[in-house]
């Protein structure tokens, strides 16, 4: 296997959309090729005294191997991170990675009671892993059970290295020459498939990405944002459902800011679009990322109530879904669309082929898949059926509320 | 939808892996971006007076959109390109282009007659396309047959413009300052899914490329190359039928030079490499690219002999295993292996994730994909059992023959 190294990279070319993707940075695969592209976003916008770039980084990458655990730790923060630092702008005790990561474990925590209570007797099976230089993370895949056909609910703490020419270019500092920047990132993924085709699968994820400052430039400076969304993919439309998920959704934006949730359903509309296909994958939610031009308290406290708004939006559409009698031909459509959402993780998901092709844990990666799906030639619906409504709002999205 | 434009593009980089894929540049989705990455390859080898050289082509690609044809026309070559011309190498009275397509169209026709015939009464769906400038395609499916659960095979006849910067890069001429550069390609490909899973998928793939003299340097060399290939992915081994499948791929390739077999054999065992699994997709086959450093005549030869040599290799196998009885496991384990196609299609696959990122026809391109497909959470086949067997001759790939 591959020998602990940390991440090296050159700069090379400005481009395409912009982002930061985390849960993919978790092991190494054996035999994954050296190079590989990756893309590291800075900000979409400016930040204190920087305008930052959206740059691409061909690097080398090869991260160290997770290591199973028989226990769950206390943390998976390095021991320094755990307490306040002096350049920290945090006005808590604990740091904003401290405090990240425990909103994200008791999220992972109260979505899986939600949903072995809801399922009725399936346990979530766990996986706990670290990393010798410090991270790791809790896998929790609840399969087959009575009402999921596959629920994965992951956390994880990634620490990393990121190339000096890459926090150069972030920077637009000539003069600085540092040396590698370390990065700190960690988040909550989760794809939850019922097996009712009337019931919806959710997708939820959020995130927290800090830098260090330079090694070799201590006064630099360092950079830090939020990233997440969750969003509902039905296989058939029941307006009081999708209602109620959004406002719930905007309930909780509004807390914050009103602009916050027009602004970030329409960046969920956009995300979640397969080129390809012309297509959402399905009606959308709310979906931002690179968010740092607020205060950092505030967004600490908006990630976390879009964590716990997760239960109260989605729960109350199983309970009344989860038992509807259904036929082979609504279960033939959902399997379909099951089919898409394939089609989007493993070709457009920023996280899903991020974590592919730089070394990720496989299986963590890929419990975003459905148990099942199906791909027929040249499907069409007929217009009018349900079938075709919702895909007719899958190609032009709606204003829900 | 999009008016009828040409390919325009910027050489960026230069970089990874070299190829130039045919199939994907049959159509345009109405939404898909303007910008996209290609990736063109002029040769990993010397050409005559030329060293070329793998270049990566940022392009605003937006090719014309494809039209249904009631009726397949004679040839979707252009009127010019039918006849002789003086610069053509051909000894024959028609191009090499004209030939390659009457190859490609034969061998359409006969793998879906004997794929009919086996099958016992499905009958292949027929599509029919055309573009306004020249080019054009027939896309046949078979859907839930006896035997097959999803069989395409599809011919496509493409005509592009290459930008000259991409020209200029291959030719290795700061001198020449050509205009863009129209190029042609032709292909056949086809994947067989069947519904035993003791009966094996198979994949083939010939493609014939051509580009013509700049048109501000008429005197300029033409380049053109073949590609392609035929590959078996079993859910189990039988000896017999992969030895049986690898001698048919060796008797083609000896007619013709005996290091094509050693070596095609190898580049497909690493063409087919899921890198995020550290497996392969089957149990390999034969697979070139490039392929230009050979008398042109006798490379026509070798893919004309490789189509043909398609049902011998393939039928006799799905008349042995296409009865046998199975359980649901055994149903469970090849569902996961088409997982795995799946997931290689989508990830990796050059045809399929070019074809998705340029507007090429959708459902010629995904009628690659398994009718269902399964994902289980950190499955592992018991050391020693059938399953595991499998898995372990795709992580180490054998000498069959």
């Amino acid at each position: 296997m591959s020998p602990p190294t940390t991440a090296s990279a050159i700069v090379s070319s400005s481009s395409s959309s912009s982002y930061f993707t985390l849960f993919p940075l978790t092991s190494t695969s054996p035999k994954s090729k050296p190079t590989t592209k990756l893309s590291f976003n800075f900000s979409k916008t400016q930040t204190r005294n920087l305008t930052l770039k959206t740059i691409t980084i061909r690097s080398a990458v090869s991260i160290e191997k997770e290591i199973p655990e028989t226990e769950r730790p206390n943390t998976f923060l390095r021991e320094s991170d755990d307490h306040d630092s002096p350049s920290s702008s945090s006005s808590s005790s604990s740091t904003v990675r401290s405090r990240f990561e425990k909103m994200i474990r008791k999220a992972q925590d109260s979505v899986c009671k939600a949903i072995e209570g809801a399922d009725g007797g399936a346990k979530f099976k766990e996986d706990v892993w670290s990393r010798p230089g410090g991270g790791g993370g809790i896998s929790r895949v609840l399969q087959d059970g009575a009402v999921w056909e596959k629920a994965g609910v992951n956390v994880s703490v990634v620490y990393g290295v990121m190339p000096p020419e890459a926090y150069r270019a972030a920077t637009a500092s000539a003069e600085v020459k540092p040396g590698p920047v370390p990065f700190f990132a960690a988040g909550i993924s989760s794809v939850l498939h019922p097996k009712n085709p009337f019931a919806p699968t959710l997708h939820f994820n959020y995130r927290y990405f800090e830098t260090d400052a330079p090694k070799d430039a201590p006064g630099a400076p360092r950079q830090w944002w939020f990233g997440g969304g969750t969003d509902l993919t039905p296989a058939y439309i029941f307006e009081e459902d999708v209602k109620h998920f959004h406002s719930v959704q905007k309930s909780a934006c509004d807390k914050f800011d009103p602009t916050f949730y027009p602004r970030f359903k329409k960046w969920c509309d956009d995300y979640f679009y397969i080129k390809h296909r012309g297509e959402r994958r399905g009606l959308g939610g709310i979906f931002f990322d690179d968010l740092n031009d607020y205060d950092q308290e505030m967004l600490l406290s908006f990630a976390t109530e879009c964590a716990n708004s997760v239960v109260p939006a989605y729960i109350p559409i199983i309970e009344k879904r989860k038992d509807t009698p259904f036929t082979d031909q609504h279960k033939a459509w959902q399997q379909l669309r099951r089919g898409r959402y394939v089609e989007f993780n493993l070709v457009y998901d920023r996280g899903t082929t991020f974590g592919l092709k730089t070394g990720g844990r496989i299986e963590s990666i890929l419990v975003s898949l459905p148990l099942t799906a199906r791909w027929e030639y040249d499907h069409k619906p007929e217009n009018g059926t349900e079938e075709w409504k919702l895909l007719d709002a899958c190609i032009n999205p709606k204003e829900w509320i």
